[in-house]
């Protein structure tokens, strides 16, 4: 599934491409999060025209409850639901059920939780996600874990692992058991847990490596911690991880923490903030980051972001898009959101060029210092 | 400005083009509001590459307020700011102003009212608000009028129409005073008012037929009267404006009302109903109308609309809209008024060529059936 094409000397880095049925792709990747079968405010044909996404992300959470399985299954999996003709990977589930703080119990069998469109009660089980993501057709789907809250104490985030680690047995036993549903393969990633404790963490992984799936993810990382514990632990996760597998880096980060995670030896991340920090009005550049809402925009005439990551970006102005957010205009969530995974896509592909060059420290150092700017 | 290339032989309907220094736009044509400087939801390049828009229609009020006309005046106009290199048509703000019950005052001078965003005060005089639009810059700009509420007892509206006909002279002397800032011509538009009473509607139409402009618009209509009441008005007044300048009703309709003013003359719409009602789930089909909420659709993968006014209509299911719409995903906002105008948009191209060929009365006949289908 996964086949490296170069790797850094300097560093950890390496890129690659990660094959699936519905095509290749090149990594390190960015996968813009399509929460409930759409990528909030972009039409399918611009993730493809604007940004060049390789790959999306879907939420089992959200398209369990709605459309539901009955409908995906019905229409014949997500890709075909939503028109997307690209490579999916889904999430189990199990992150958007622990945030549902006070409407989730956990047992040993799984979660039990309160839908929170209607309040209808629900179990998810390492079997049942394994199940509902064979419906829902990821081409990447992940096994149910728990991710402990951040911060939380040895002793829970022991049990939490222990947890987690027999949840994987039994979420690998049953995807062994199935078959795909759609006519082309599913791939199950395992995930790493064991919060900002180094040991938990080492023993995760070596749980997680013993599995041997066709590729690994680290969650439970980018909750709170300081990003130097991140860093730290994926050094210490990545050491045990095998090296001829995807790394998957659950729900991170800044433009900042991706580079620096790419130097450790991560392949593949997904985050939110693109987009909803986009439709807030944060905008990702070359030169820095930009608080469009602020008033030094108000007639800043200028492309949007000169380097031009997606055509809007050169198409609109900053104090047009200004204008836009702050009256709240559907279109400012649009572009702002457009951009933002536009430049994510150009950030890990120019990863992945340098690497290939042999100048992916140099490179990521200079853009360190740019990237955390604030304009 | 205006030429007329076909006249039905059956009906008054006629086709032609309009010219402005920002294209030419073939009539009859319906033109997508883009309230404040944008048409919700829906990127500039995709008014020409899913929609096929001719000309898009700005609201001085909401644009004066925001961006306001300094940072219009900055940036070259509205067309530079929104980067939309199609022709424009502003209103003059009457309607907005008029709409802020309680929150506005009527003199002689002009219309006192009281921002929706933070209750600061302004006011709009006749000559006040060409100003403005010179600013804003649309190729048609519409002459400040009274939008006399409906019902409105007949004193009411006879009073009501001699101050706009007060402030159409001032609005057409402040025109001819001053001279466009951007390079290229601008058409003042009078309005035609009188609500639904036959005689101020003639006394109306005869006042602005005298002023001798490039074109003439008809307002007050659509505002809860029967349709059968504005069908006779629009035959009224369009007896009595020139046959040879195009002729603009304001805020209409349905796909119905639309092709029943056509067959009376009428070369230009605008409406919020495309996008309004599109974000709300309400689509129209060359089938009937569809409320995409509801539960028959759930399952129905087919295209959206199969006759694909757009390719968006043809790209997406109904069942993925529904799940969009029934979620709250920008979205299914954005696929509806796409698809939507695209309708409008394909309804009077339809509606031209059959002029041309002169089948307009019974292709109209047969599309007035099947366009009031609930489906």
């Amino acid at each position: 599934m996964f086949e490296i094409e170069s790797r850094d000397k300097e560093t950890r880095a390496r890129s690659g491409i990660l094959k699936t049925g519905h095509g290749d792709i090149p990594t390190p990747v960015f996968m813009p999060v399509g929460t409930a079968g759409t990528v909030k405010g972009i039409l399918q044909q611009d993730l493809i025209d604007e940004i060049g996404a390789r790959i999306i992300l879907g939420n089992t959470y959200h398209l369990y409850l709605r459309p539901g399985t009955e409908i995906l299954k019905a229409s014949g999996g997500l890709h075909k639901f939503m028109s997307w003709n690209g490579p999916i990977l889904t999430d189990s589930g199990g992150y958007q059920v622990f945030s549902l703080t006070g409407n989730r119990k956990l047992t040993s069998e799984g979660a039990i939780f309160k839908s929170h469109i209607d309040g209808s009660k629900h179990v998810f089980s390492p079997e049942n996600t394994v199940d509902i993501q064979r419906i829902i057709g990821g081409d990447v789907i992940m096994a149910l874990d728990e991710c402990a809250p951040f911060p939380c104490d040895y002793k829970y985030a022991r049990k939490s692992i222990e947890l987690t680690h027999q949840w994987l047995d039994r979420a690998v036993t049953r995807f062994r058991e199935t078959d795909p549903l759609w006519g082309y393969d599913q791939a199950l990633f395992p995930i790493v847990q064991g919060s900002t404790f180094d040991d938990l963490r080492k023993k995760s992984a070596e749980k997680i490596a013993s599995v041997s799936l066709a590729g690994n993810a680290i969650g439970g990382l980018s909750v709170g911690e300081p990003a130097e514990e991140m860093y730290r632990i994926i050094e210490i996760v990545n050491e045990i991880l095998p090296e001829d597998k995807p790394r998957y880096l659950m729900g991170v980060g800044t433009p900042v923490n991706i580079l620096e995670a790419i130097e450790r030896g991560i392949d593949m991340f997904d985050c939110v903030m693109p987009t909803r920090n986009g439709r807030n009005g944060m905008l990702f550049t070359g030169e820095g980051i930009i608080n469009i809402r602020n008033r030094k925009w108000i007639d800043d005439f200028s492309p949007i972001d000169p380097d031009g990551p997606s055509p809007v970006s050169l198409y609109y102005s900053k104090a047009y898009l200004r204008h836009l957010v702050i009256s709240g205009e559907i279109l400012g969530a649009q572009i702002a959101s457009i951009h933002n995974l536009a430049f994510y896509m150009r950030l890990v592909t120019e990863a992945r060029n340098q690497i290939g060059k042999g100048t992916f420290r140099q490179w990521k150092n200079h853009m360190i210092k740019k990237l955390s700017e604030r304009l």
